[in-house]
């Protein structure tokens, strides 16, 4: 166990954001609460309820989405607990999900100063998906090692080149930062880091009660290969 | 490609479900639906956000939640669609997850008269987890082979003598019934849907999108025997 357990999680949603992204770790988060004291604030720009649909005013939305009704999209919203602005104290780990809607300006600004802001006092910093993209723009990732989405690799890596982004792992860790591949890799990343802090049998007993079969190794990875990622 | 191919999706939430049980399909037809028509009602029992905590009044709450203050639990809420009362017409497929409020009798009620109701005019219904305890009330599930949450079985054994239950499966279909394992067993489940209704190509394109290592034997579970999870 690590010398200092994290209580405070807090998440950050935005419109557009990848569904299993952030629901993939809070699950296995959700349970671990049962047994360990463990508090969430889910943040975002408003209290209203976040969509995974991106808003209808998004210039690119017909391209993603052409078999979708844009008044009746395919998506599900979650609630915050707080924004931005009154984001509270004592904040000890952030997770950032990914998603198309990090490609909007609009979502990635208001995320991208919070993560500038918060980032001295967290403990650990945890991205799924290109949720590592959005990272990447706040310098917190200048010179660490770093992964993200495989199929939107080329477009991750362009958003910052002082990142050392690596394209074959599940996972990557380079200090108190842990970034994931695509969206189902953040599961594993997330068990890797429970595993990390309160040891392996927890780790285990929670991924055997969600029936879950992990990934281990971090740099195992077909899907750089699958869809021509490359550092 | 199946002959009929469903386009009317609808979930069903209740107080305590398991996040993870529902997002994990959902967050595949979500991607699905960019390619594909489909349509999404997120059915509930009233139209406010829908916690994965059990309600504070829940008489057994403190046995499942020791370490998360009741009033600030670690958790979070779906916003629905429509009420059990206003569902919409021409649902196809229905999906029905588990979670601790499965076994709450005031969420289980409605949830079955609804089934009750919908059942004869679904194409299919799919359930994760203890989403089959749920449905086994309603009488559907009466002489089919279904599975179920392998840690909790002996109780979902329980619910229903009538319903086969199959203990070491990663899910059973039965007809238009299918049934997965717990939690994470949702996520091969609906890859296995998506690909018997719109094929293999679509099926794995998916998958490798999301960077997600299916479990692709529906036979093969090894959770049975570690909780000990019998016929």
């Amino acid at each position: 166990m690590a010398a200092k357990t994290p209580k405070h999680v807090a998440v950050i949603l935005f419109p557009g954001f990848q569904l299993l992204d952030i629901t993939g770790p809070l699950d296995t988060l959700n349970i671990l609460s049962r047994s360990t004291p463990l508090r969430l604030s889910i943040l975002a720009a408003t209290l209203d309820p976040v969509s995974t649909a991106l808003p209808i005013s998004t210039p690119y939305l017909s391209t993603l989405t052409p078999s979708s009704p844009p008044d009746s999209p395919f998506a599900q919203s979650i609630v915050p607990t707080h924004t931005f602005d009154t984001a509270p104290a004592g904040i000890e780990v952030l997770i950032i999900p990914g998603g198309f809607g990090s490609r909007a300006e609009e979502n990635v600004t208001p995320v991208v100063e919070f993560v500038q802001a918060a980032y001295p006092t967290l403990t650990y910093l945890l991205t799924v998906c290109t949720g590592s993209a959005i990272v990447a723009k706040s310098g917190v990732l200048d010179g660490r090692r770093a992964t993200s989405n495989k199929k939107a690799f080329a477009w991750v890596k362009a958003q910052n080149a002082e990142v050392k982004w690596v394209a074959k792992a599940r996972w990557v860790v380079d200090g108190n930062v842990w970034t994931s591949s695509g969206v189902a890799a953040g599961i594993d990343m997330i068990y890797a880091w429970v595993e990390d802090i309160w040891g392996t049998d927890v780790a285990e007993e929670l991924a055997d009660s969600s029936e879950y079969e992990r990934n281990r190794d971090s740099k195992k990875d077909r899907f750089a290969e699958r869809w021509g990622a490359t550092d």
